[in-house]
């Protein structure tokens, strides 16, 4: 058995059933480099301070130092109550009784709060930089097929053409707006707890400021209560997954449906798909679902979070505890995600005379004929109401507009010219969407030119 | 590199990155002793049909059974895309070239649904078996302070007085609801799927019903769509544990109050508490606050999975397979509680002086001076106001009601009589409250009887 | 201002901004026509056990009668608490100081659980009369097309020919188990709370039975703090409403795909799609996306009631009104959407000429060849992999199977003989599963009939 | 029946169960002043622009202007589609048709985004003012309770002695964060959609920084497919909703468990509590368990726009139109609530002898003993071992450890001295507390003159 860091007034073994019920360690080990660096600057304060000497302080440093040399390496006491005390039985072991000075002006309420917002911080630089090479290699796929022009969709019912291209920037939109959020969130995390104790400060002559320089924190915490009791930054970026994993989840959902048989936009390589146990034919996006299925787990661990927040008074209870599973589970899952997408951006081939073919579909510039007549006076209503007709009509009689002859075209509105024939193609189509933020090629030209340099700075 | 069970069309190795990214196998290798069992049926049903010789059969068998015995016991190959094929490999390195014969008629889709079913159905009976415990647990805990008085409360204000008893046989009746919403998930879980295959079942001559006898479901699943696609069974046993979870937290809540030094009505034995790594003189109930997080675990797990079910369109998509770690994970965090709940009940003491001390607040029998008037003839509404106003009147005097004189009790209401003073104590208080259901003490002891014979049945 | 059902210790006005905030009337409202017939079960009760008068049961009895047949047609007092006080006031008005009898032996506790009890029961009847409704629109949908013959899809990638009625008939099984699950909910609810009175019953004689019965109930709660408490009935009728809604989600995006330019299977009539204010072409299924959308609304229903129940402790505290909202919320929800789907389905057409020439694409059939081969004696996995292999090719070279002569036929695998061909069709595709719960015409045909006789019945 | 914005093609009615269930102005009402404000900078624009003479553009100005000034007066048809419609029509009935030239060069889609930011935008103005004044409440009251000394709690047990006003200002510090949160968010919201069209922009010349600019925004969005696709934001206040009602229930739980009986630390005004209908002695804090059972509505709403977002293909899809209750919902709700609670805090009174009875309690102290013990040489861990045995002595033998003799005291350590017992009490306790964001006076009275500035700055 790993001994405890209380039992004071303990006169009584822990029941086993209740020891394993309330364990960590099989979570929080994750903690164990950030937890080493905190003791290891707690202990240099300790010791600057004189509230321990400096021979025990570096006796401490050296100590954790070599500990944290071994994380991953050695194998943790699996009955240690938490990596904080299998970390500090560890020390114990290799330093002696002045193992037992470190944890002087410090509770483990601050402690655990420390560690998982040093993971937090870590967890969010990551992120951020795995986001970037997904936009990266969205941008270089969208450059490469810059010419591309595909039906966009409302309702999952054609609209109108875009580029390929700018359909892509969209996401890569998103994406930058979540690696905003996630720095927003960092900012927010920043605050060094240590000196909080269980929850109301010390009369130790501690400095914080120290520790908050030396783990490269921007701020103190400035209320021990807040401090041990707050897990806003944890909801914060469970949040932040969140609206990323949506993102995820609908750029999948796209990519799935441009890769069946019907649609056919897409192929994905055989190395990135996978096939059935029974039906020899298949080649399935596997990886795409699991990725639009993700949702689920993260907005699952938000909930998790949520509810068990919920109603707590303060300062510390127990069920914080429970906020580390889902943190952990969730950042690992969209980090692997994050990984797996970047690399699948290169095993997609665009199906370009399939697409080509998709749209010579005329309904496509239905809007082109509206802002045409416009243009030539129309309101917008009898534009809309004509070109309405003109397609109804087509359709039910299976012809084409292109086809009309300008005294056929003349029935539905005197406005037509025959020049009105050049807009029906979805390079004309898409040229003409010259407005700020729309999908005529110049613009995306600048958008990606942009990006690349955003990206690549 | 594990043998995948597909893979003819393909000419180009999986990426090892996808390969770790849609692998299930650190989690369903849970499924390992349903997969083996339900094989086992496959393979004698498919030597009793002449799919396979009689011999293959019995090869197949023998090989599986040999697997089954070392489960848990040999190391599974981590590298394996999930179970079935680890399985699948063991087989064929142990029997050779006729383990590829064991696919037949079967695909993954069908097989996984087959060894979920299994799990779910072994789990709702474990369930109901260690829900059981709890309530006798609870039983016997209420048997043995059968004549305790609690005060009850409403908005967590001192309400009346109840038995200690029939407040704890709240909890039982809960516990009872929720063993039979899991019978009637099980009742829903119980068709077989096999034969299903892909989706669309399979025009080898094989035989459903030998299946479902041999592996002791109740029916066959009656569309070969429905059964590979329907995860209604893993929602609606998270959904029972939802509950169950519910349940769990506000019995502990309960406890979390009646242990603070305010309410003071119990005390837990140390061994089923835990102490705090800063404040010596701590005994903290954190198995209690872990049980009342435990809302949110079950809570996000049940969401995680609707949440990846929505708007799939039919039949098998790859999301599916993120069912898994929730039903698995809140199976076991139910199931745990509910153990570490049980033994908590042999550690609580109840601090008898303290809560009779409670009950002498004579507010608790407003009620009781309420329906006194009204059996002497007041309105309710009557009752209520004159009541209202004696409770004002000595609380605002620090008086209390049974000082009284009668002169000054027919100043509220001639109605009273010096026999009012008798019922202004807890026992006749909850001895007066006679109509069924309620907490008078003979109905109580009779709802403890009929509990006893119902749980040891 | 509305006179309140307490007070009589309160020498304060309530605060206006409290008394809106915690007011419930605007939602509580819908409960009316069950608390009037609650009160007068109730009012009967109380004469039969002369708790007050014949006369005065007489009187309060035809008061409500009176409101009762109003409700609807009056505007309720929208400054009253809540609907109890809102009737409980109307009735004063009408019969005078005799309606504060009412109230005798009863709490507004027990009385809102009675009422939502009742609303709840009446829902779920109400609920499977609509999904038989729809289930019926289904069969007829699947009757009349009842030749037409699909691709299925798994992973969104065409997979094995099907039924479009066996795919149909999925459905159908999933809305089965939903009404079996909400059938048995209603068990669940049929309790009688009333008796239960704040929390511990009541020491006047009354008659529990008879109430009971007045009102159809088929049983007695057993525990007075329970009845308060418990809000596992709506806990429930969500978590059955949240896999209602999954599936017609499900069913909905099935119909959005099949309505896409893309897949085309269906044309849906322009009297249930929407269209665009900008793109005159556009013909939404709009109805479909809000149905899809909806296990938002009854998801975030759930989790809602979910989060307020987590860690409340016994016996009644006031978050419980907050459970009345979700409730009504998803319960509408979900009626309407039954109805629409129900209606939707009479404005499908089949697109036969475009599915049939779906069904042409040889890879469909890729498990009829394996199971041949199989027939012929191949292990699975040898007809595996030569299947898969020939589909490359075929692929490949942009050739049909169908093509190949039986010397090349016979390259992949001796076993091939000419019959091979008579089985690459649609018809004979799904003629051969001929396993129970397949997608064979004569099982499907067998399903069809039982539905209709079970449905009709 | 109201006019539609669509129908060109359409040549049916749309069925009246689809009105109905499509509509979403029972709703979407609430925007209406956003919708005139931007359709008035759009009519500007496109006069400006010579799309539309200047004269329409005048006459549309005025006409919505009119418009403008009766909504919240007239009643909106109830059988338009949306509020846009609604408007739309109103405009022509009263300008005639020159209204259809309104929606040149903008979609419903673009058009509601704009709407939607603009409430958002709002909303978060609105919100941190509320919040303010709620942080203002919290310190006016800290301020007046200054030197008032509370048991801390951590696990609901007594841990140590804080300020009440150290106390309070952990909420403020959480409503620091929630302002900033609010404030992240509306940076990101401030984006102008408009010109985005249906999906892809327009070739109509118009200025979308002068629609920026006359609206007040920010920033324009770059890429119209994003703009319209994009509820980022909407899950971004909700998050933040969900953060702040979580902070919010744990303010109202503190509460209701200081008003309990057993802890008796403060008494709510009359007048913002309610009674019992049945018990005439009860005051129920309703009004904060109303406020805790709110992070379910937010919590729910949350989870709702999740669910629907989840797996949506680009561009727009119908589902988005259910964005819209959960935003309004939680928005309102969170609005509620914090006017209530800052109004509370003005009826709030602090029961001081019963506090001061409480912190007497000895075992707040073991923390400065330890302290004490570890500045006289102790380690961590002795000090810690010595006062837990010291305090269970003295718990088990009834005495307090002011009481012991230097004698008794020296069995434990060595190291105490007569100066222990002048720390044994709570105003030494907090007062010791000197570090940084600790309980000590100082500090405290430091935080409140800085948030003091801060909130009235």
């Amino acid at each position: 058995m790993a001994k405890k860091l209380w039992g004071g007034r303990f006169d009584k073994k822990t029941d086993p059933l209740v020891e394993e019920f309330t364990s960590s360690i099989s979570y929080d080990k994750k903690l164990a480099c950030f937890d080493i660096k905190g003791s290891i600057a707690h202990a240099k304060m300790l010791g600057k301070c004189k509230i321990i000497t400096k021979k025990e302080s570096a006796i401490l440093v050296k100590g954790l130092e070599s500990i944290g040399k071994k994380i991953g390496k050695v194998k943790l006491n699996s009955k240690a109550e938490d990596i904080h005390t299998a970390i500090a039985n560890l020390l114990r072991s290799k330093v002696g009784k002045v193992a037992d000075k470190l944890h002087t002006a410090r509770s483990r309420n601050d402690q655990v709060v420390l560690d998982v917002k040093m993971y937090t911080k870590d967890a969010i630089d990551n992120l951020i930089c795995l986001i970037t090479s997904l936009q990266k290699a969205i941008i270089k796929f969208a450059n490469k097929n810059s010419k591309i022009i595909i039906p966009a969709y409302t309702h999952l019912q054609v609209a109108q053409c875009v580029l390929l291209s700018h359909h892509l920037l969209a996401y890569v939109e998103m994406l930058a707006r979540d690696k905003e959020r996630l720095s927003d969130t960092k900012k927010r995390t920043d605050f060094m707890p240590l000196g909080s104790c269980a929850l109301s400060g010390t009369g130790l002559h501690i400095d914080r400021e120290y520790v908050k320089n030396n783990l490269g924190f921007s701020r103190l915490t400035e209320n021990s209560i807040d401090a041990v009791s707050d897990r806003d930054f944890i909801l914060e970026l469970l949040s932040n997954l969140v609206i990323i994993s949506i993102h995820l989840s609908r750029m999948a959902e796209d990519l799935i449906l441009w890769a069946t048989k019907e649609f056919n936009f897409i192929d994905i390589d055989f190395s990135f798909c996978t096939g059935s146990s029974i039906m020899p034919h298949k080649k399935n996006p596997d990886v795409l679902e699991l990725i639009r299925a993700s949702v689920g787990k993260v907005g699952g661990d938000f909930s998790s979070v949520l509810i068990l927040m919920k109603g707590l008074p303060l300062t510390y209870n127990r069920d914080l505890q429970l906020d580390k599973p889902p943190l952990f589970n969730s950042t690992e899952t969209i980090n692997n995600i994050l990984q797996v997408f970047t690399e699948l951006f290169k095993n997609i081939k665009i199906n370009k005379t399939v697409i080509a073919e998709k749209v010579r579909d005329e309904s496509l510039f239905s809007v082109d004929i509206v802002e045409y007549l416009i243009e030539k006076g129309s309101s917008y209503r009898q534009a809309h109401d004509i070109t309405g007709k003109m397609v109804k009509d087509t359709l039910d009689k299976g012809r084409k507009i292109s086809d009309l002859t300008l005294k056929e075209l003349k029935k539905y509105s005197g406005k037509f010219e025959k020049s009105v024939k050049s807009i029906l193609n979805a390079w004309a189509s898409v040229s003409r969407k010259t407005s700020s933020g729309g999908t005529g090629p110049r613009g995306v030209k600048r958008q990606i030119a942009k990006w690349s340099k955003r990206l690549n700075a």
